[in-house]
């Protein structure tokens, strides 16, 4: 068998592990006040550009996402996000469960555009309601799409007119920015969003998210928040060396490109067998639609997901590549695709 | 310069991060649900001797305290602890940030006994205060006590007589069972508590406690609760993986020992210089009163922490010992003591 | 000017400013435990028939839905509500400032089916969601249409097959029970739902629901929720003193048919006038489409919200009537209405 | 039986219910917005010499307590109080509830010093802690004491050196500026603290505290946290109505006063027998020391609290009058003690 089914079916990249053996034994600071933290944050501001902005290394994604919007936010105001949003639907209401509601906007694409926000202002008009403050989005999305640098600066400009904050969840970042669709840099982001992060997690790493907050009003007393909410590590060293790792050469990029054009390759492959997708997603998502027989007989070699039915014959499944999917099992998973037609 | 600070300033034990390399391409499941941590499950609960408890796997300690206890209690109960312990003062008010009091009590030892619970159940008589609910206990403690087995089950006794759940914080775990003075045994304690964990980060992992639940009634549902607070790992096999290879053999009692060995060298050495401590501590931690001048001199040379001022001239420090300190290190310390003084 | 902007415009039918007159100078206990409440409490389980319920008297309709809601449920665990329902929109995240998500269905008419739940069960199958756990229903609900019995009767079946608890919330209970085509009595109430509440705000008094618990396992220690959400009055008399009033004879049920009847002439009028509604809504709030000349009118001597906007002509406007509206301004309205047409 | 045991015993001073009564049929605005709140605002403000305040009608004073708490504070913020603060011990752990913890100082006199506030702060030095950001301060305090004019300006001193939000629980203000040891001034109060409320509840209004807000930073949105802690009562007119009766003139004085001249005979005549007291407590609320064979007998007429046992044979009862205390029956139970001696 051989499993599609997600980005973090393996370890962490090998130079992952050997920077973790070389300083195994080095004697350092907790929590995050490690040389290895201090080196990886000082290489991010450099990568970014900018010396301003102050950056955190925290687990997960749903934990990134919980402290970030708790921090961010008064008891009374909530986040938009899209339908698809990973907070909306797949972190167990964890926003919530720090007291915000997540205003969910319908949308086809897995992006917000700022007439959905104007939607939202307009109906949220008095303190009967949650005042909404702020804008989540995923980039890529959770069904694969990315933000192009205009979308990102429309978005923005609207949030900075209305004094909303924009949050951007990075779980698949590398992926989004490595796309050959992309024309964003990871350098524009700090003056396009307030805060966002920076995924190792579903990139390489063995785990670890680093959050960038870009807007001042947003950073004081940050590691209160992460302490409160469980998320720092006693070998917080563990984050740094990792971050470390990715960004001292292009290691990060090259991982969500090798992500990336194995997908292609999958998507290229399925399309010409005639198949159609969900969505067009040029990152390391891709959502064909087939036939229920065949994916009964692709399920016998592989693990993937099914993502919805499209009607009784047919449903849409979910392949991911990561930056450890090997080309030749993806050219094999596209010959066992044309058997089995 | 050497570190006594804590006994989480070096990496892993090199077996952990070795059993991760030998595993790191292989795919497997996400989000714990792996064979790693199947195995490790399977290996705890032959080591505890009881195959109805329920054992999950959570990157440090406040966050297990926090989602173990917010999951246990309903909004209006309340946690009694020491006022030494961790939930009190260290954890930024996890507790509390999930909605729960933390009733602290004055002890001198760091342990809460029978007659400090009951005094509490007796001022917390109606609905106008909190119900105290779920006691607290840290083995070894804060400061370095532990629990003898008559206490616990005293403990244990009152709070079954009185609807209490009892949970151990086992950060330090290893340091109290493998204590000279202990005459408790793993097995013993699923019978002993409704839920306690198993520290690993303390004691040679690179992160991950491993919460066991004991009480039928506190076990439902309990992985909703671990992606609400952001604790389900994508890679949760890094935690499997750990416990795999702390339990495989006595690993974890290996690594306990080398710590409480050092300790008892360290507080034998400076008893026999003629220094008094803060407290009898039979574990990793021990609390010696120095004269200021004689700290003074040793900082030059070790990292550990301050504790607390005694009088103008002297004050408590804290010197912890880990599964990676070092023997002659200890000698070489209790060396530059004696010429200190 | 003349209001029918709500239900709520005038402070509380005579008979229960009597009532706090003539009992004023007793004293008695605080906090809900007065002789007052005492009574009103054993009155209400009378005119439910039903000795095994309890009962908590609560200022308002958002406290009590904060409070129930939140006491009912665990960390983890959502509420299923309409889109159009009151804690869904119109209490400021009150639900999910206690930690629990509110999950939406849109509908047309207000009211939650079995098939609704059904989908929301289906596409909540894991722990990476919340657990929907409760179902929240109002009635009548917040666009006046009501439950009938039928449809009470399968959605309680619904719920206790899927281990669902049903609250019911009745700000608006009154009007919903004596409308000409309700078929339910409040003593059917107890076996249909696990909780729900008697309106008193809405329908003449200052201030105060009635909050009846049916299910057992709901009731433990619910006047601990009550005090740590701010609702138990010191002086909770002015709660009972009011119920005991309302409920000594039909005061309640005549209140009712008041807003009920005097609300049905309005539709009757509007309707020969020929205009149409947003919905056909049999209690006391109605939304006839009107265009927005007429409203412009209209609003020149009336008191009414604006509901939505239905094209660039017309508008849909709420008219809500109540125990206190009186039936010569209802014709005048009708009068006017036909003259500015 | 008469009863001793609190200052809500009764309904509301019979001009109260007059009011509510005259006004009872006019429509106005919901929730807080109606004439009547208005001009009790207005009225307020011009009493507090102030037009810079914001005013907010609340129904209780844990209600009060919770939601100003929460609003104000950042999640990893704690609130300081005595250890009798009524926050600490008698709201269920309310201000915990909304995420936040009370740091509980040891005090005799139910009062805060800067030394008290100076030592807090120094032993919550970073992100480990909770930061202590509010102090919550009682007058008078759970135990009668009062602060006077110099007290409080050194604690506003500290206060607004050091960052920290001081914030006055006022449920039994009016008996404490009509205290006969007090040298404050209701006008007084807006540049000494950021906060308070002026307690009605306890002075003869049937619920309701205005709650003051002075300070700029603290204003923005209130009426969201009110309204989503389920405060913003439907018919917030019945709060505004008894605001504008209880300061029209100077009946809230007066009924402070009342409670407070039949307080001091109480407590004359106790002492002139030759009795101690727990605490000088020159307001409302006395705690005589009393044999136990005393205390049985006054128990057979009066109805009081016991506060706390002094020894084998001795306890400190609670006796608290009120703006309804009548002072034939304060002579009375004068009389009935001196035989019962």
């Amino acid at each position: 068998m051989y499993s599609f089914r997600n980005d973090y079916s393996e370890g962490a990249h090998p130079r992952i592990l050997n920077a973790l053996m070389e300083t195994n034994l080095v004697q350092d600071e907790g929590y995050g006040e490690d040389r290895y933290c201090g080196e990886a944050i000082k290489l991010l501001k450099e990568r970014l550009g900018r010396n301003d902005v102050d950056i955190h290394f925290i687990s997960g994604g749903t934990q990134t996402n919980m402290i970030a919007i708790s921090a961010f936010l008064r008891p009374h105001e909530a986040a938009i996000a899209a339908n698809t949003g990973h907070i909306n639907v797949h972190e167990t209401g964890a926003i919530e469960a720090t007291g915000h509601k997540v205003i969910a906007v319908e949308v086809n694409d897995g992006k917000l555009k700022p007439e959905n926000l104007k939607a939202i202002l307009k109906t949220h008009s008095d303190e009967h309601m949650v005042k909404p403050k702020l804008v989540y989005i995923s980039n890529s999305t959770e069904i694969g799409t990315i933000y192009h640098k205009q979308e990102l600066e429309q978005l923005s400009a609207f949030c900075k007119e209305n004094k909303l904050i924009l949050f951007m969840d990075g779980a698949r970042l590398g992926s989004a920015l490595c796309s050959e669709e992309n024309d964003l840099i990871l350098a524009d982001l700090p003056s396009l969003v307030d805060a966002f992060y920076i995924g190792g997690t579903k990139n390489g790493a063995l785990l670890g998210e680093a959050l960038v907050i870009c807007q001042d009003a947003l950073k004081e007393d940050f590691r209160y928040h992460l302490k409160q909410k469980g998320a720092l590590l006693a070998k917080g060293r563990l984050l740094g060396i990792q971050f470390l790792e990715l960004f001292r050469d292009d290691l990060y990029f090259e991982l969500a490109g090798n992500a990336n054009r194995t997908a292609h390759i999958l998507s290229e492959g399925i399309s010409r067998a005639g198949f159609k997708f969900l969505i067009h997603s040029p990152s390391n998502q891709i959502f064909p639609i087939f036939p229920n027989t065949l994916i009964n007989a692709l399920e016998t070699k592989y693990f993937f997901s099914i993502w919805e039915k499209v009607d009784s014959e047919h449903s849409v499944i979910r392949l991911v590549t990561s930056w450890a999917t090997k080309e030749d099992r993806v050219y094999e998973f596209l010959e066992d695709m044309r058997k089995a037609m």
